[in-house]
This record gives structure tokens, C-alpha cells and sequence, in this order.
């Protein structure tokens, strides 16, 4: 394990049977790993391939499995990372950051779409949340969220573009460039790159707390 | 005259001597002209050309010039447009758009440097502006005033990305994406398209009052 | 409801179940509510969910549905929108944009696939639509409508750039990027974006009859 | 000389006086010689090193200059090449399409600005030039009127984005998308691309009259 | 029919059916009529409505169909169009431009796949299509073929890019891009655009020859 | 000052004058104000204006300049940023993060082109760094330090593009995307954003010491 | 066969019957000939058609097929091929390189899924592959490998992208930019261009040794 | 010195003074180094600083500098680069290119300009070359001159796009397409990238020669 982080595998753009084969191996080698953005033909392959011994959880709002070979849950850090939403369709991409998160041992907290609700929405979830270390900030079509978060926040603030929206950069990319050329503090991920945000904030929340 | 909007000529990308012919062949023509994106050998070669009898007025916020061969003001039309811009480099596209509401015989309000000084300061500008029958909203980098004020009146929101900010889609171009993605609802023109959102702004707040 | 805007919620993109969860919640809350971009499966999970007391009612050449629980009719507040298409690969995009005008209480007139039938076909249809306040005109491929009809009325146009057209800048972008380097006075939304078309529209329309 | 085409020497991006040298070097090899896009110090570069029995024809409007040392004319070839443009900054494009199809020995007629001033300027226009056995077509911004042109007369029509228009798709970017994308028929050079233009226009122009 | 053209319908991006009903109101209305880029549902929807006194020829290499009502065969108006592919994925495209330029009276020679097979085998096929009025040259990849071809003959060639090719620019773009950015003098129409390039190259082909 | 950043004003794109003025205001309010990206114009016209009782240190590296009315330090926060570059060119972006770390209380060090002197030099340069809180990584051309920083160090890691490299993708781009699509666990900022870079970090060193 | 390379078939974009039977013309004239990028379609085509005296040999790894008259080997020329790749992604890019070089006579070692295990593992497996004359190193997402092969070896790099990696710049798009802006001396193909690659890198092993 | 490589500085992008340190200390260090795309403030910064016992070369047409402190002359490695260029524009890139695999100990031969004059040309050209052990070929605007090489010669040919050309994909992007594109078997490098294509080249012809 490099790092703190956990074994982590992508999926998708392997043969499901290459994935089940490299899930086994990580599996015996490290006690525990996880495999994030899956097609049903992944689950499928690693389903009918699962030995005895190894437990399987799969995370279906993360597109996401974890193997283990023990018992023991993840051993906590310290450190709590808040994860927000503009829309319910960011909610795969923040359940992934969550799940990488808690894998490094932080807490989570979350409070999903509140990007359209107005402001009142915001503010009371910000209340909830503001003892967070850090914020991961997902939204998707013009991407504004994460700018007004971190215009209300003291903490640091990780903007997630998701790949919504249609037309002229649609797919992401509008919130990508919108978050980069944002005049709020704010430091970004590429489109739907839950992992990413995940590990990164558990290194922010983490703090002086070393392994 | 076509469609009641004024003669307006773009300086950018003509010869200072032939833009200045054509102005003075224009405002013979039609008794009144305006000219916009000039540099200061387009105002040299006009002034060089001056005839007694054309007034000139150089608006020089707007980066335009008015010539008349009359006295008349504008005749009002009705109908008040709400300019609203997000930093002081926004002034300029948003004075242009000023001026050519102007001339179409609209009552313009203004509120400038309005984006970055937190929402309050916002909040009390909207309240004068509040009976506008249209509004214009200009914003550079990351472009999210817009649809901000969008979310917070009943009536039409022009958005007018302009072209600040450097780095990956700077210049304007991620405020477009932004204006184009929005959720809340936006119509938009081009970068810096001060002359179109003025234009058409007042054609929106001509409602009924037909010339 | 926000702004006096309809409750509509974009179906792309959704589960859809979870979709039909969200509208179901809506016109619990609201009487009333909207979705559009439907796919089959959306509808087949709205279908299977309904309860008895919520009428609904599927508009196929909008893509959309309409949910309610009274038998009230929209109530009118006045404005007459004018819808053109050019093609007639343009019509779901404009019959999106009328279902959100008319249930912002506008009269909808339409003339559709007027664009490669010559320029009389154009004038005579423009003759029944010249009341309008407003003006919507959905083109696809190089996008050039919008610009002709801005030419020859006095009122407000909006063009919708519609994503046909193959090969080099198709999908829409031709006609986006066209109507945003117009001469001609045109307010632009992003390519399919018949939602914002309408809703703004229908805000034009309204002129000074508020609510 | 390949193909019966003119020497003609890009000079944009050559060092003034490699350029010299190169234009002398072809004037003594072939008689005649063309240059295009030239600075002034091009130009200054060429008279500094003119010989007394090489004559020199500066076009300014075309950018352009010729050396030759006989006196003969041009021979002419037969063919008509009509060039219309849509506005005035699209001269200097229109005058070195002219300005090549002249020394490929056809006949040229011009009308210039007429996409402007309506529709009825443009009629009028193409009734002088109706005999031409090919029509060019600059224009910039939307690049709209070679698609008007093409659906007016049963000639070929090539249509020239010309590099002007600021903002998203501006420098002729959204002119050479919508001349692609047209549903007219049009054949399209590269934006300012005069010279490809002027010749290729000139070998329609010459029909069965060989060499 | 406008510029003695004949009616083509793009079939891609309408409802089978209502396309079916197109064809067949114009097919009524002109005689004759052709569409272009079907899919097997289109041809279906066709084939499941066609009248007993309709004609219907289906040219499954151009991916079109050619309706009418009566047998006289298109009326020849002289002129003779090459068209050249440089391999053997381009010939669809190059058959839809072969089938406009015969529906508009044009002689049609081809060359097909000369691209790759050495220049020996172009040379041999230019001599047999040397007498030609004008050359078409589809070209997918880096597109050279045009320009080659441009280089060995004096009369114009229109470059087709075709949507060949993997990776970054495939999909006929960097085809698109040689071309316009060609030396030599070629005339382009957009990827895969077969039509365009017919019917243009039969307007040149007609020459004096008017209708 | 709005979460416990300093004023920091952006000198690009303001006029030399209106930016003097918008500083001697905000010195005069806050006490303390910082420009970024200065031109020598905008430095010139801070220096005619300047009161007697303003201090005003210029940081040529950075590109910035600080006023002051009092003399106090920027008060101590605890946390500690490390800054590398990969090459001498990106020293004033990283010297831009710099300054802004700094003026928000935090200790930086900093290790500047350790990129291409051999890996042996980054191992030592890290060795010093190692205690920091986190780290902020400058690279252009193809922006690969960044990513093994990350690979070397359990803290986080910020990935600052700079504007170096020509031909495809230079100018920072290809940097940007590198790191945005880097297996390591990165964020990321716009291409030569030294001052967000700066904040942010400010804002993972703080932790849980708050003001 | 030109220039000592095999005849290679693209099968991806043909249709597979014209794609069978261009197979069984080419083995028929050459002996010898293989196709890249087959579908399952592309394969039952040609089963269906094999005549008893050709041999098939799939390579399933490498998406490709060789057919074949006779039974002898491809000849030997000398000259070894080393290819690596980043990860378990990358290798069917990688297999067709290898089955490419071994036609044309070289020698080839391999080291897979070396990028992600640290750098131990990419030093033992360059120690094996050292003698090569030549290296080939394919990698997705961010391409960082070939740069960092290139710093250890003497010998010529050849990057190869690969279509991997979501969000910005993904699909290869970053791994082609950052290999063109790399510091390091890298040669490159086009994304997933293993064809190529493996050609160019047998020209270079093949050395003085000619045919 | 790494691998063999001469100390190569990019002066672009480096302030003068800066650039003349970094020089001066390399060749104290090295013996000999060199610096490539230089200004001409670049050249005054170091001709101001010389030392006596420091020689100094300018290779104007290569915009390089060769700074020396002893008399001995590059020690030959073996093997032979050919160079060609498609124009005279594409000069200053060939002659950096030829610069580096000098100062990496091969012999360099050149043709440039053989692109326009004729295939003729380039075939008279080539049985020069012919012995070289790789080719170098530069080429601007569509970039085809390096895949008809490759399609004559049996060694490794590397395509160097080349920064000219206006309009769409000028400036050697549509070069870079066309090659990456290329049916013929190329490697290639970014725009302008003389030193690369040069010290790749170098590698290549050193063949078995090692150090
Ligand atoms: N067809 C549409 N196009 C654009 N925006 C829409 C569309 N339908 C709904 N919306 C808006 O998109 C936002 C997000 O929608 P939802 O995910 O349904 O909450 C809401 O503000 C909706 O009003
Ligand atoms: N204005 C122009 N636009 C496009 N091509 C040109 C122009 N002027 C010359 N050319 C062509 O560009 C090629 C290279 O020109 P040169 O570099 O002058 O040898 C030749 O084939 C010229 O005919
Ligand atoms: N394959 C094609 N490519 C480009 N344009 C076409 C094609 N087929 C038809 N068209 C033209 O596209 C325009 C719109 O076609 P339609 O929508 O069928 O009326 C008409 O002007 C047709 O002549
Ligand atoms: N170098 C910089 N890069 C990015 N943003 C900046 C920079 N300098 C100042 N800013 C921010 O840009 C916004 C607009 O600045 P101003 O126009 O000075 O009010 C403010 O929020 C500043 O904090
Ligand atoms: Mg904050
Ligand atoms: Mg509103
Ligand atoms: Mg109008
Ligand atoms: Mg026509
Ligand atoms: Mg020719
Ligand atoms: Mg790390
Ligand atoms: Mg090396
Ligand atoms: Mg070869």
C-alpha cells in the first residue's frame, strides 16, 4: 500500500475476467481493495470467481466494490472530510469520494442536493458540516457550487466537475473550466474523478496525524 | 434606419481613414451615428475629418463616439434596462451596451463592480434596480453573476461573458460555457458583445410601445 | 415554484426510478410539475408508479410529460411567444420550448420548417406571428434563420441552435457559433436548450404584467 | 510555371530580404511574379534590390505586388469571375482573389459591401454579375451571404471566411464552420485564403478553354 | 426544384416515418426525388408505404434511393464529372456525389482506391479521366490525395474529407484540415459531405451549358 | 477581508491609474493590500500616487507588490508550505503562491528546478521539505513533477501548470491536462494560478488552527 | 510489399465481406498478410470464407489475424524491439506493435504493466530489455512512461498514447500532449497506434542491416 | 551530460540576464554547451557577460548559440541524419534539428526546399541522401512532404510540423494532424521541435555504435 491509501482498481476499460484476476490477486496480497466505476459484467466476473474466504460489499451508489479477506473495519485517522452535491445526478461521483475517504480512515459527512434548492438549504447544511477539515464540492452543468462553498467556508475546498449537461461543454466540461477560472479559492479534480477528490481530502483531513 | 436601432459602426479591423469616411457618409446619410471598439487612430482620422457642422461626443468608458449633424437628444421611447456588471474590467462591455440602449431611446440604470464585494452589497443594488423591465449582467473568468441575479428576479437576464482572465479557457470563454450551462434562466451573446446585449435589451424593454 | 416558473425537472441523466420518485414528491408538493428529455424507460417508471388522484399527460413531439393533481388549466398572464423552426428536425427542441411557455401562462404561435421552403414561405408565415412580444427560432446545421428573422422584425429573437447537421462543427456547434458572430440582434441559448428558450421567453412576453 | 497558375510568392513568414531574392530569382526565371501578404518591410525590402529592367505594380488593397520584365499584359484566357463581399473589411481577401484570377487571364467583376444594406442592394448587384461563369463570396463574423448568393444563381459559388469577428468563433472561425455546414451548395477555401480562392475560381472560369 | 437541382432529403435525424411521408409528398409533387444517408428503418418505413405507380431504385453503395413516378431518365445537360477515392472506405461518400451529379445531367467517371496502390496506378487512372470538367477526390486520414491530384491536372478539384481514422484528429478532421491548409488549389466541401460535392461539381461541369 | 485572506488585487487588465486608485483605497481601509501580475505601467502609476504614510515593498520575482500603512509583520497562523519548481521559468508563479502563503501567516520553503537536474536532486531537495503540511508542485511543458511528488509524499500535493512550451498544447495545456488525468492523487489549479495555489495551501496548513 | 513491410489490413471501418475478401486477394498475390483492429464480425467473415490452403493464425491479444499460403516463418533480419507498458490497459496497443515488428523480422522483448508498481519494478524490467536496439512505450491517462524510460536508457524512445482515462483531455488526448511537450527525447505516434509504432521501431532496429 | 546529449538551454521564455547565468555556469561546468530559439536580447545578455577564455558560435539560421572553453571539435559517434525541408520556412527548424545531431557526433546532410519545386526535385534529392541511416523531414501547412519520403525510402522517417500557415489549423496544426494521421509509417514530434527531432535522430543513427 503506497502511501496510506488503499489498493484501489479501475474498472472500467478492463476485460471483466483480467479485472476479476487482478481484484484476487490485489485481494490476497494486501487484505483488502477496492475497484471503483464497474459495469454489471465486472460484478459478474468477480462474482463467479469469489473465493470462500473473501468477502465481497458492493457499494452500488458508488459503482463501487470492496474485497476483503478479514473482519476488521478500516482503522480511523482522525480527520473528517464534508462532501456536498449540487444535484442528485452527482451523487455517484461524491459516493465514490466518500467511500475512498473512509477507506483512509476519515470520517464523512454529506449533505446531497442542495445546489437548487436555494440558499436557506445551503446554509443550513453548511451548519452541520462546518466542523470538516475539508469540503469536497460536486456539481455538474455550469458548476458553481464549489465558488459559493468556498466563499462561506474557512476550510479548503475541493471542486468535483460532473459529467452532466447537454449542448456547447456539456459533459463536465463547463463546471471544469468554470471552477479553474474561479475567483474563489478553490482546487479542482478532472470531471467525475471521485477517487481522486476522496484521497486528496483524506490527506488534507489527516492533518499532522501520520501514519 | 433599420428596425429603429441606430447606425452603428464596428471600428475594430477598418482602416482609420476609411472608417472615418464612412462615419461621415453615414451621419449625412441618416443624421446620426455611432461608432464603437475604437482605438485612438480611429478617433485621429475622425477628428482630422471633422466638418463644422457634425457634433462629436467621445464616450471614451464605452470606447465609442457619437456624431450628429442635429441638437435633438434622442427621442425617448420608454422602457428601463438594468446594467449590472461583477468587476471594475467589466465596465467597459457593460458601457457600451449603456449607450447603445441610450440611443434607442431606453432609460438605463447602472450597478457597477457588484460581484466580488459579497451579496449584500448585491442585494441593495437589485433593490434600485428593481423596476428595470430588462436586465444586463456582465461578468468575466468564471461568469456566475449572471445566474445568480437570474435566481433572484422575475424579469429577462442577459448575460454578457466577458473576456478577462488568463490560464485554461480565460479571456471570457468559460464565462460563455458557464452563461451556456446554466440552470437558472440565462440568454447570452457573444464575448464582449456589449452593442448586441444593448440592442436587444431594449428591444425587450420596448414591450408594447411600438415605434 | 421560483420566479414564477414551472417545477420541470430534466429526466437525461436519471435513474429512472429515482426520476419518478422526484416526480411523483413534486406534484405532491406543487400540483403541478413538468419533465422533460424523457427517454422510454422514464416514462415506463413514471407509468408504473402512478397513483390514481395524478393526472398525467404526455406530450410525444416535446420529449416531455406534464404531471398534475387539479384539473385547473395553466392560468394566462398574458404575452404571445412566436415559435419558427427552420427544418424539421428542429420541432421537438421548439415544441419543448412552447410547453414551457404555455405553462408560463403565454399564448404560443408556431410556423415550423420555413427555413429551406424559400424566402415567401418565411414572410407569409411571419405575417401571422407579427403580433407576438417575442420571437424563439430553433435551427440546426449553419444555423442562419435566427439572424434573417431578427432582419426583419422590430421584437426580441432568440435562437435556439439545434444539434443536427454531420461532419466538422455538427451537432449544432455551426449554428451556435453563427448565431453568436451574428450581425444581426439575437439573444443565443445552448444547442437543444428549448427549456431556457421557452422560460425566457414566456419572461419577455409577461412584459409588465406581473404577478 | 505548373498548371498555368501565376508564380506566386507567399510572403508572409519569409525574411524580407530572403524574399527579395527569391522574387528576383523568379521575376529573371519566369518573366512575371506575384507576392502576397506582404509587411512594408517586404515591400522595402523589394525596392531596395529592384533592378532597373524589372517593373514593379504595387495593389495595395490586395496586400500584393507584381514584378514583370516585359511589358505585355496579361494574355486573356476567357471566363468571368464574379466577387461579391459581405462587408468592407472583407476587401483586402476579395482584392487578392482578384487580383490571381486576373493573372490567370480571366475577366473580374466586384461588388462590394452588399451584404449589409438589405437584400434589395444585393439583387441589384447580382444583376451585373450574372454573366459570370463563377462566383467568390467573402465574408466574415456569421458568414452568411455566400449561402444567400448559392441560393440565387446556378453557378458555382466558393465561399472565403474572412478573419474578422472577436469573441467565442471569432477571426473567421464561425464563417468557415457555417460555409461547411450550409445546406446550400458551396465549396469553401481556408479563411482569408484569397489566392486559393482566385484560383481556383479561375479554372472554373476557363471551362473547355484549354491552354 | 430550385437551381435545377433535384430534391434530395437528408434522411439521418428524421422519424422513419415522416420521412417516408416527405419522400412521398415530393415524389407527387416533382416527379422525382431522392434521399441521401438512410438507415434500414428509413428504407423500411419507405418500402412499407410505396404506392404502386412509384418508382424506387435503392443504390445501397450511396446509401440513397431514388423515387418517381414516371421512366424517363434524367434528361443529360452535358459536362463530365471525375471522381477519385484513395481508398476503399471512401467510395460510399464518393457514390452519393456520383449519384447527385448524374441526377443533375452530368457524365460520371471514378477511380476508386488509387490512393494507396503506388503512384503508378493514379497516373494510369487520371489518363482515362483526363477529359474530365471537373475532379472530385474523396480522402480520408491525412487526406492527401487532392492535393496530389491538384498538382497533375489543370482543371479544379474539389478535396472530400471522409470520416476515416482513429486517434487524434480522426474522423476525417485532420483530413479537413490538410486540405484547407493545402498548397495547391483545392476547393473543399465539409467531411463526408458527398452531396455537396456532386452537386457542385456538376454546376461546374455545366459550364456555359445553361438549362 | 473575507476568510482571513489578504486584499489582493489582480493588476491585469486594469487601467494603470483606475488600479492605483482601487489600491491607495484598499490600503487605506484593510491596512494592508497586495497586487498581483503587475506591468511596469501599473507600477509607475502606484508610485506617483503614493502617500507618504503608505510602505510599499515591490517583489520583482512575484510580480507583485505589497502596501502597508503600519509596520507590524503578517501575524504568525502555524503551518508550513513547500513549494518546488521543475524548472528556473516557473519561479514567478511559485514565487506569486509564495507571497500569498506568507501574507496568510504560514512558513514556506521552498526548492526551485529540481525537475531536470536527475532525480537525486528532487530526494534531497525533499528531504529538507518533508515536515510541511502540504505541497504545491509548479511544472510547463508536459507538467509530470507534480504527479511524482505526489508519489513521494503522504501530504497533499497541488499541481500549478505554467504558461512554458510551444507548438501543440504549450503555453501550459499540455500541463493542465497531464495532471488532471494523472494516476497520482493531485488537485489542481488554472494554468499559472500562483496566487490560488498559495491561498489554498494557506488553507491545509492552517488545519485545526483557526484565527 | 513496399519498403519491406508486411501488407496490413485496417479492418476497423470496412465492411466485413469486402474486408474478406480483400484478405483473401491480398494472401492470394503476397503470400503473407495480416489485419489490426478486427471486430468479431471482421473474424466470422473471414472463417466463413477461408479457403483449405490458407492458414489463419487470430492473435487475440493483438485484435489482429495473419493469413498465409505457405509454412515457412517470416525471415529474420536482426535487430531487437523492447515495448513496455504502463499498465494492464495499455497491452493490446502494445501486442499489435509486437506482431507488426515480428513480421518485419526483429526480435522482440516485452515488459507489461510496469508504470504503476513503482520504480523498482520498471529498473528490473529494463535491465532484461537493455540490449534492444529500439523502445516502444505505450501509456494512457497522463503518458508520463516513455518521458521517464527516455531519462534511463541510450537508446531511441518511441511514445505510443492510448486511448484510456475519463474526464478532460482522457480517451489519450493528455498522453499524446504530454509526450509532444516532453523534455525528454521521445518520437510519437498518433493514440492507439500500434501499427506504427511497431513499423517504425523494426526500421530502426533493422539498422545497417538492409534487405 | 545525460545519455550522451549535449547540454542543450531553451533560451525562450528566460529572461536575458537569467539565460546568460545559466549558460555561462553550464559551460564552466560542461566544457561546451548550447542554446536554442534565441533572441536577440538573449544573445546581448551573454555577448556582455563573455568571458576571454569562453568561445562563443552563433548560428544565426538555427537562432542557436555554441559556447566552448577548449578548441576540440565534437568527437564523431558514426551514423548519418538526413534533413529535408518542404519550403524555406521550414529552414530555421532544420537547422536546429541538424545543430544537435552534430554536436551528438553524426554527419548531417541537407536538401531543403524540395517540396514545391516537382517530385523531380525531391527524387534527385533523395539518391543523395540515400546512404543516411534516418530522415528529418520539416514541413508546414499541411504537412505531406514527410509521408511521401517515407513512402520512398526504407529507413525511419521523423515529420517535424512546422509553425506556418494561416487560417484554420495554421501554424503547423494541421501538419501535426496530417502526420499522426499518415497511412505511411512516420514517428513524430511537436511543432518547431528541432532539438528533438535532431537528438532522436542522433540516437537512431548511432545504431550500435555506443559510447
Ligand atoms: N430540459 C431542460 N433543459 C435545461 N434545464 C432544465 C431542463 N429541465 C429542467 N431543467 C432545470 O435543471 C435544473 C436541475 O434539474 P433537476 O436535476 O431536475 O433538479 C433545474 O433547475 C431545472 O429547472
Ligand atoms: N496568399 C497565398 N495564400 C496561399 N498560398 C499561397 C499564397 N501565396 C503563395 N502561395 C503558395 O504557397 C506555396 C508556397 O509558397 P512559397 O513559400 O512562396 O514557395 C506555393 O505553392 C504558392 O503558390
Ligand atoms: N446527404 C446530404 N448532405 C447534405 N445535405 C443534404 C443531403 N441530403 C439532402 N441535403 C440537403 O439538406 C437540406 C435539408 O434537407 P431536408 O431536411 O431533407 O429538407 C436540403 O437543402 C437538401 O437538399
Ligand atoms: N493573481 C491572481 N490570480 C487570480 N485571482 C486573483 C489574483 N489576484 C487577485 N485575484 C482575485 O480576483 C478577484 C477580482 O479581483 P479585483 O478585480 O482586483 O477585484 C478578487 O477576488 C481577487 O482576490
Ligand atoms: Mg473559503
Ligand atoms: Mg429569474
Ligand atoms: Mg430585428
Ligand atoms: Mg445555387
Ligand atoms: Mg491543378
Ligand atoms: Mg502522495
Ligand atoms: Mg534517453
Ligand atoms: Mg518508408
Amino acid at each position: 500500500v503506497r502511501c496510506g491509501m488503499p489498493e484501489v482498481v479501475l474498472a472500467e476499460g478492463k476485460e471483466p475476467e483480467a479485472f476479476a484476476e487482478i481484484m484476487l490477486a490485489q485481494v490476497k496480497a494486501a487484505g483488502r481493495c477496492v475497484a471503483t466505476r464497474l459495469s454489471p459484467e465486472h460484478l459478474d466476473a468477480l462474482r463467479a470467481r469469489l473465493p470462500p474466504d473473501v468477502r465481497m460489499e458492493h457499494r452500488e451508489a458508488a459503482r463501487a466494490v470492496i474485497l476483503s479477506t478479514g473482519d476488521e473495519p478500516v482503522p480511523p485517522r482522525g480527520g473528517t472530510v464534508a462532501i456536498l452535491t449540487a444535484g442528485t445526478s452527482d451523487i455517484p461521483v461524491a459516493e465514490e469520494a466518500r467511500l475512498i475517504a473512509e477507506e483512509m480512515g476519515c470520517e464523512v459527512r454529506t449533505a446531497y442536493d442542495v445546489g437548487v434548492a436555494g440558499i436557506h438549504r445551503l446554509f443550513s447544511a453548511l451548519k452541520d458540516l462546518i466542523p470538516a477539515d475539508v469540503f469536497i464540492v460536486a456539481a455538474g452543468r455550469e458548476g458553481t457550487l464549489p465558488a459559493i462553498v468556498a466563499g462561506l467556508v474557512d476550510r479548503p475546498v475541493i471542486g468535483v466537475p460532473v459529467s452532466t449537461g447537454y449542448g456547447y461543454m456539456g459533459g463536465g466540461e463547463a463546471a471544469l473550466a468554470s471552477m479553474l477560472q474561479s475567483c474563489s479559492v478553490l482546487a479542482v479534480v478532472n470531471i467525475d474523478a471521485g477517487f481522486t477528490a476522496g484521497a486528496f481530502a483524506a490527506q488534507v483531513a489527516h492533518g499532522g496525524r501520520r501514519e
